[in-house]
Order: structure tokens, then C-alpha cells, then sequence
């Protein structure tokens, strides 16, 4: 079996940490696992597959000699090692938002268009966690009737702003536990017993650059040009899963019915649906697992196209953001 | 200056208390307050203006010599105390579902509907606390332009379960953070850092009490026949302010700016509305306060209709149901 070298280019952060896990628990061929990191956290050990692996610089010679290196820093590190890791022959499966839009570059959820990864020049990117997650969720309606639009509320955890966040919210509970006040260092305001609703940077609309990203992404992932999507993106404190709530039309109806049908076969998606019994999505079941979880399945009565309406629930660490990664880096070695 | 004799039904629930507190707050002309309540909290004491009062027993007798009775109990207390209050002569300002959509019931928003009001025959219903927060948000809209349809989720605080809610989440967080497990009693699943899909039962279309609440006692209070309304009600782990996010289309489109202007100008409404200087309604900020806060004012870019949306948050005991039960009550000593 031919095996490969990889290199995780941001290896300590909440994201690295997750695709080194995944990577070890899907068996992915690893010859060299080769952890990278910035100066701070050189040093470091990371265990996989029971071996310490010391953990790297990230400098442009680091990824000599690599098949893949699946990229989890922020867009500013990835356009500058981008070149290098080229250079170096390596594929980057890349999770920034830095080259998800350009056009030489294709933007893969798997179980939606695998066949995009087959264009890459060099770059592939993971798309925004949000949109794997809620994408995932609709694909299978997009299959057997292309949506027309979708209306989405999200609900999305700390885990989005790495370990920073996930450390951000326990650190404010137990501060306000102990009749201390909240500090904020990572979130523009305390999230503790809050929602912030935003995330990312606002345009002259009015609206986040990662409320933006549901409909440009979900536009080229899909292959829907015309696709229109209002997303209103909140921070919620929550740890580790994204839930969104989404009200969509499709072109031709889809009935009730067959929506359950086609989801709870779809690939990725587990169909948690029997309101009546409380079955339904919720993030605290939903952690630290790789599936996209969906339900409240129901027709949106204040659609004039027959709408539907729907809730699910993802794991942002993973599905939304290392488990697509590494799924993606399964395909290039198919 | 003309007084009144009022009765507080339900005294020492989160409702009834804060109940209490508005009437003195607001310097409510209150000649007897008598607070009510069942047999375990009877011989309690509740301060009103620096007096101390005792809880009397809810029963038919309790509601003799009184003018005004405010009604924070279930509805099926609601239901059995309403004939002895009529009977008493009292006007009952009831805030539990019972009677809301009763022909000869009117359901008010004294900044959306008072003179509603006035056509009461006994009974007056405060409306559901997110609708009464959404439709304090949006009915400026509305008035320059009927509203045909709004896609809604919700992010309710744990306060909408009462003083339990309350206790609950606190209770969940602090034994998580001593290692011990959560223990559910007042929701269906934990609520701490998780997020539940469900308030109230489920109809045969798969939509909870709770989400025709908005539809249906939107309806009613706008007078909007036809006002079609698709919410999606989540519980989240927050202590008292409800935020909701709004997707809406008028009659004919209303433009960002107007929309802007006649919400700063709207009764009962804070605009908060500067996102790029990171202003915009949060629970935190909005908690302890009569007003419900919009911002996140945007063009809605999936809408075929010039549709628009916006992010808005209110306090659920006060606006949502205690202070909107003394407005009503305000209205009919006028």
C-alpha cells in the first residue's frame, strides 16, 4: 500500500490538533507525519499513532519532501507558505479563507463534489464550517431539485475561534461562577450567558464576511451560479458544534416526505427527525463526531414555493473543518 | 388620584415578582396590592414599596374587592381562576396562553394595539414573550408598509421556564464545573452549553406551540389576516433576554434607511444599528430593561420582494410578559 508524507501546517491549534486525530482514527497511509507550528511552539510534542513526533518550524523548507499538507492558519500564513509548499510539489488542503473563491482553485465537501479535487493546480480548499455543515445538510434536497434560496440563522460554538474561544467561554463561566468579572480577549464582547451577532468583519451591506461566505461558497460548491442565500451568523456559548436553522426553496417543491427520505440516506448526514418523541439535532450530541446531524424537517408555511424548513447540527472541529479536510486529502490519493 | 386594588396572581414566580417590581417602578397608583399565590408559598412576604405584604392563597375569595388582577399562573390555573375574577369584577390581565386567541379576548401590545383593549370583557391576554419582543420590533415597519411573511428563529433564555429555568442552567454549569453530571429537571434535555430545538409541543406539521404562537398571535395583534410566519424556537443557555432574528417582507419594499428611521422613532424600541462600530443588540446588554433592542438592519439578499432583515433582543420577564401586563393595565385606568 503506497503511503505519504504529511505535514500539518499549524499543528497546536484546535483545528491541527483535530486533523492529526483524524487522520490516526480514519488510517489515513502515513509515511511521515511532520507537525508544524510557529517558533512559540517549537518544541511541542504530538503523539500519533502512539509515537511523541516533535513539533516543527513553519518556514518555507519544512515542507520539502511532503505529498499533502493540510493547512490550518489563518489566511495571512497561508498566502505566504502557499508558494512554498507548491514549490515543494506538496498538495495544500488549505482550511483559510484566503483562496477559497479564486478560480483556480477548487472548494470540496466531499460527499457534495468530490470531482472538483481533481482540478487543483497545486491548492484545495476547506470551506467555511458553517457552510460544510449546512451544505451537507441540504445537498441530497439539491440533488433531486437545485436550491433556489435559503434564509439561515445560525447558531455557532466558541470551538470557531480555536482554542482561544473554547478556553474564552470556560475561563468567563467560572470567572462569573466566582462573582469575578468576565475578560474578553478573544470575542469582541463577553460570551458567556450571550450571543453576539457577529462574526468576521461587516461589508457596505450590513452583512459578515461569514454570512457572506454561505451564499459565495454554497454558489461555487454547488454549482448553483445563481444560488441566493441571507445568512445571519451568531456566536452562541456553545463549545464545539454549529447549529443552524435554515428555511429554503428549491426549484420544483419537495415534499416532507421525500426531504426525510433523501437525507436520511445522504451521505454525511444522520436523519434525527421524530419531533414527537424529542428527537431531533442538538449540539451537545452532536460533538466530537463526523456527521452532520438533521431534523425539525417540516414545510415553511410562510413559503409561496413550497419551502421547507429545517435544523442540523455539526461538529465545527471536525466535519467543519479537519475531518473534511483529511476527507478531501482521501480523494487525492484515490 | 384615583387608586386601585390589585391582585397578583402566581406572586412568586419569575413573572409574578417582576410583576411587582414594574408596578412599583412605574409608580403604578396601586391603593391595596394583594399578592396570590398557591398553598406552599403561602406566609411568604413580598416587599412592595418598602412594605412588607404577605402571599395569600389563590382562591375564588382572594379576588373580592379588586380592580385589576394580574395573572402571571399557567393556563390551566388561568382557566380556573378566570370565572371567580370576572365574577369579582376585576379585570383579569392574564399572561398565560389560555385565552390569547379567544374571540372576546383582546391580546395587546400597548405600543402595537391599545385600543384593543378597550373591548375587552373581562379578560385581557398578554401575548407570548418572543412575539411580543419580534412584534415590538418590527410593527414600525409594518404601519408604513403591512408585513406578508417572516422566516424567524429564535434564541429564548432559560427565564421563559421561570424562576426553575433559571436554577436550572445555573445549577447544570456549576455542577459541570465540578466534574459532576448535569441534572435535567425543568428542560427536556440539558441546556447548559447546549441548545434545544423544542418549546412546547409539536402540531401534526411539525411545528411547536410555541412557533404558531408568533404566526397566530401576530396575526391578532397587527391585524394581518393573512400574515404567514415560519419560526423555528430554540432554547439557549442565556439567563433573561430573548434575540431573535428576522427575515420579513412588506407589502411593498421598505429601503434600509426608512427602515432605519421609523424603528429609532418607533414606541418601546432602542435602534442599535452600527455594526461596524460593533454596535448591535446583544442579551446581555438588554436584560433588566422595558425596551426591545433592533439593529443588524439589512436588506434581505435572498428576497424576491425587497424583504429586509434584522436581529432584535429583549428582556422576557419584562417586556415579554411583566412590564407588557402592566402597560395594559396602565391603558385601562387611562
Amino acid at each position: 500500500m503506497k503511503t505519504y508524507n504529511v505535514a500539518i501546517l499549524g499543528s497546536t491549534g484546535a483545528v491541527g490538533q483535530e486533523m492529526i486525530k483524524v487522520l490516526e482514527e480514519r488510517n489515513f497511509p502515513v509515511k511521515e507525519l511532520r507537525p508544524l507550528a510557529s517558533q512559540r511552539s517549537v518544541g511541542k510534542k504530538i503523539l500519533f499513532k502512539g509515537k511523541e513526533i516533535d513539533v516543527q518550524l513553519a518556514c518555507p523548507e519544512a515542507f520539502m519532501g511532503m505529498d499533502i499538507v493540510l493547512s490550518a492558519v489563518d489566511n495571512q500564513w497561508a498566502k505566504e507558505f502557499a508558494p512554498a509548499i507548491i514549490k515543494a510539489g506538496a498538495v495544500m488542503i488549505d482550511n483559510s479563507s484566503a483562496f477559497r473563491m479564486a478560480e483556480d482553485v477548487p472548494l470540496v465537501v466531499p460527499e457534495i463534489n468530490p470531482e472538483d479535487a481533481a482540478l487543483h493546480k497545486g491548492i484545495i480548499a476547506n470551506p467555511n464550517c458553517s457552510t460544510i455543515i449546512a451544505l451537507t445538510a441540504v445537498n441530497a434536497l439539491n440533488k433531486i431539485s437545485p436550491i433556489k434560496k435559503m434564509i439561515v440563522s445560525t447558531y455557532q460554538a466558541v470551538s470557531g475561534a480555536g482554542v482561544a474561544g473554547i478556553q474564552e467561554l470556560n475561563q468567563q463561566v467560572m470567572a462569573l461562577g466566582h462573582g469575578k468579572p468576565a475578560e474578553v480577549n478573544t470575542f469582541p464582547y463577553q460570551i458567556a450567558y450571550n450571543l453576539i451577532p457577529q462574526i468576521g468583519d461587516f461589508n457596505e451591506f450590513g452583512y459578515t464576511s461569514e454570512e457572506m461566505k454561505m451564499q459565495n461558497e454554497g454558489r461555487k460548491i454547488m454549482h448553483l451560479p445563481d444560488l441566493r442565500v441571507n445568512c445571519t451568523c451568531v456566536r452562541v456559548p456553545i463549545m464545539r458544534s454549529h447549529s443552524i436553522s435554515i428555511a429554503l426553496e428549491c426549484e420544483a417543491p419537495i415534499s416532507v416526505e421525500q426531504a426525510k427520505a433523501v437525507i436520511a440516506k445522504a451521505k454525511g448526514c444522520v436523519l434525527k427527525d421524530d419531533p414527537t418523541n424529542r428527537v431531533y439535532p442538538m449540539p451537545l450530541d452532536t460533538s466530537d463526531q463526523d456527521l452532520v446531524f438533521v431534523g425539525r424537517i417540516r414545510e415553511d408555511i410562510a413559503s409561496d414555493h413550497g419551502g421547507l424548513s429545517l435544523w442540523c447540527c455539526g461538529d465545527q472541529v471536525r466535519k467543519g473543518a479537519a475531518t473534511n479536510a483529511v476527507q478531501i486529502a482521501e480523494i487525492l490519493i484515490k
